[in-house]
């Protein structure tokens, strides 16, 4: 089943509410196999509003899903237009009158009275934070579901009334794995993938990038199941360490630094940070995680030479031959940092985020990470302006620390 | 003039990614009194993308503008699509040929080949941070603008290419001045700005609240010039040290953290950060701002009691008499940091973010600020989940930072 989602209304398209409703449906209905095709926004229009619902009614789709223009006020007109397009005449609804009466404690307001109009055929979506309901109407193998625009009302709305109406139209679920990447870019795993992506044929694997990572999702309708398999294993054995989580289930893909913690709390290892470059941004994430105090008790922003060396005894003379973006600054960064704090893991960041400074250097990142007595170092380089770079620098040391951590957990 | 949207991509159709390109690109538009009639979310699929081009050529609008599909993937075919629609051949484009070569130094992988492929009559929208150039064509009186879609690539590409020529087809703007507002929420400002609001003919004030922070946008069109700077004068008494900064420019408002670093450069003050709450936020987003290094030398993340008192000097019997979480501790950290960091102004924040803890504690956050020999101590409150009191924890924190920073400025 393939849907269009139509969002009316003069705030959505001037941009001035971002539109959250089309990705909050798109979601929902895609755990039901039922693929959003097609999202259009429109003004306040009656021309317009009439004009999306004829072209979908002689389209391929079936269902439609309209948001907003059913407040009380005289540019609120989607249930109008949509049900007069569609032929429908409007009569008095007794569940609706007897709510606004009720919410109105009798006499509802002359602009509300429209809101308990709808058409004989339609069950009503009760809205249980608004005065206006919403509609789902049948017409000729097509499903209309009119709903409000406010997404506190929206999402209950749908949740309670339609989703489980949709629920009875479907028999048939999709399987959906999806896969947090890291370590590489892009055209790198697209250069990767190239034989598996050229074998596909009823399964489908997609890559959405974004700065520093990667979600890949692998879909294929359940009678594809054993061919789905295949190509799972398969991209799963091509991916490797790249892969950092990955989830059956919709929007339940593990975060980079959720995953570190995890680790650690495995190890059951404390951790802590010296950055420089990124100043506090990978201890300031890795908190994100609830209960992040067991794990990190302190962390040092050491921006300057100066710091460097007061707090984490790195020598100046370190500094002065190698400069402080280099490894060898970096690896007694770590091993100050760790003789200061005693974390079983001691991690050190330093590199060049420009602007300013030697053009061939920016974009260089050192990173050295002491787990118990080992040491690693490593290094690379990074694109962008100053803050893609040090957010790129972020992610691939948390990426690496998943690396390291994996190995750690091997060995007991 | 009136445009249309088109964003391309499976990403944005599934709901994985929400559609903040479109609501950029409307208020952008805005600005220029263009205004967007129509925004269409497509696939990554020729016939859907090659219809809707088809359907724009013959409508009445001027403008379409397309986000998406511009990678180097076997998915990515907007350009393909879009310009073999209006009959447009691609040759191999120098500019962007000679981009790649220097980005991937020497050979274009065969998947990016394609990026350098434009119509001969196109101006090339340069993207500085990625390997997708844009395109602007002009056929029969219509505008196309194909470009990116990811936010951090498109935005530059719109405001340093696009909209200069938007600008040179208009002649007749908008009066726009943008505020960045900190310190209340929404409602206590409706009711500061009721008055004003009533009074209101010709010129709109619209507010675009974000966490911890709102952007009003005060409006009218050329000709009411003088009730426009009425209202701009009465706004900015009303509102004063609200105010962060001001903006008669498209997107260039200063944000809180690049105010306090111009504070500090006219005064020229070191700061220091010793965070626990906010672990490492408040420093990371303050080294945003390029050439931080020269105001911000370290800062300390003390996260566990130890922390506190190991590198900070707070007295053990001040945690246990009145909790890490009280005024008396947020003050000792800042004195702390002082002492060792000589900076010219120490801050301290310490606060619960939860989840877990006492329930009535939830979103208490104490702050201390030692501005050269002078303490100012104060308190707030946060609602929120977890992240969401951090984030708005360090906002008001910055905020607070301005007012103080405002106050020293007045001295000298």
């Amino acid at each position: 089943m393939k849907a269009v989602i139509l969002n009316i209304g003069d705030e959505v398209l001037s941009g001035k509410t971002i539109n959250t409703n089309s990705s909050f449906l798109a979601t929902s209905l895609d755990k039901l196999g039922i693929s959003v095709e097609r999202v259009v926004v429109v003004g306040d229009n009656k021309e317009d509003i009439a004009k999306e619902i004829l072209e979908f009614k002689n389209s391929k789709y079936d269902i439609l899903i309209s948001t907003g223009g059913l407040g009380p006020t005289h540019d609120d007109l989607s249930k109008e237009v949509i049900f007069d397009t569609l032929g429908y005449d409007l009569i008095e609804n007794e569940e609706s009158l007897n709510k606004l009466s009720k919410f109105f404690k009798g006499s509802i307001p002359r602009s509300n009275y429209k809101q308990v109009l709808f058409p004989k055929e339609a069950i009503i979506v009760n809205n249980e934070l608004g005065t206006a309901n919403g509609a789902i109407l049948k017409d000729k193998d097509k499903h209309y579901f009119i709903l409000v625009g406010p997404p506190t009302e929206l999402n209950p709305m749908f949740l309670n009334t339609c989703y489980p109406y949709l629920k009875t139209l479907r028999n048939e679920y999709n399987l959906i794995t999806e896969y947090n990447i890291m370590g590489q870019g892009e055209s790198y795993f697209e250069d990767l993938l190239q034989v598996l992506l050229n074998e596909l044929t009823n399964v489908t694997i997609a890559p959405y990038a974004n700065v520093g990572m990667i979600r890949y999702v692998i879909k294929a309708s359940k009678k594809y199941e054993a061919e789905y398999k295949k190509v799972i294993s398969s991209f799963e054995k091509l991916m490797d360490n790249y892969i950092i989580s990955k989830s059956e289930c919709l929007n339940n893909l593990a975060e980079v630094e959720e995953v570190v913690f995890n680790y650690l709390e495995k190890l059951n290892f404390t951790i802590s940070f010296s950055e420089s470059i990124t100043g506090g941004m990978i201890s300031s994430l890795f908190i994100n995680n609830p209960g992040a105090s067991k794990y990190l008790k302190e962390s040092f922003i050491t921006y300057s030479d100066e710091a460097k060396i007061k707090y984490l005894s790195v020598r100046k003379e370190s500094i002065d031959k190698y400069s402080a973006v280099s490894s060898e600054v970096a690896l007694e960064m770590a091993e100050g940092l760790a003789s200061i704090t005693k974390a079983d893991v001691s991690f050190a960041i330093t590199g060049y985020a420009g602007p300013g400074g030697e053009k061939d250097k920016l974009g260089l990142v050192y990173y050295a990470v002491k787990i118990k007595e080992n040491l690693h170092v490593f290094d690379a380089s990074f694109n962008g302006n100053r803050n893609m770079i040090r957010r790129r620098a972020m992610l691939f040391g948390l990426y690496k620390l998943v690396v390291l951590l994996k190995e750690e957990l091997k060995k007991i």
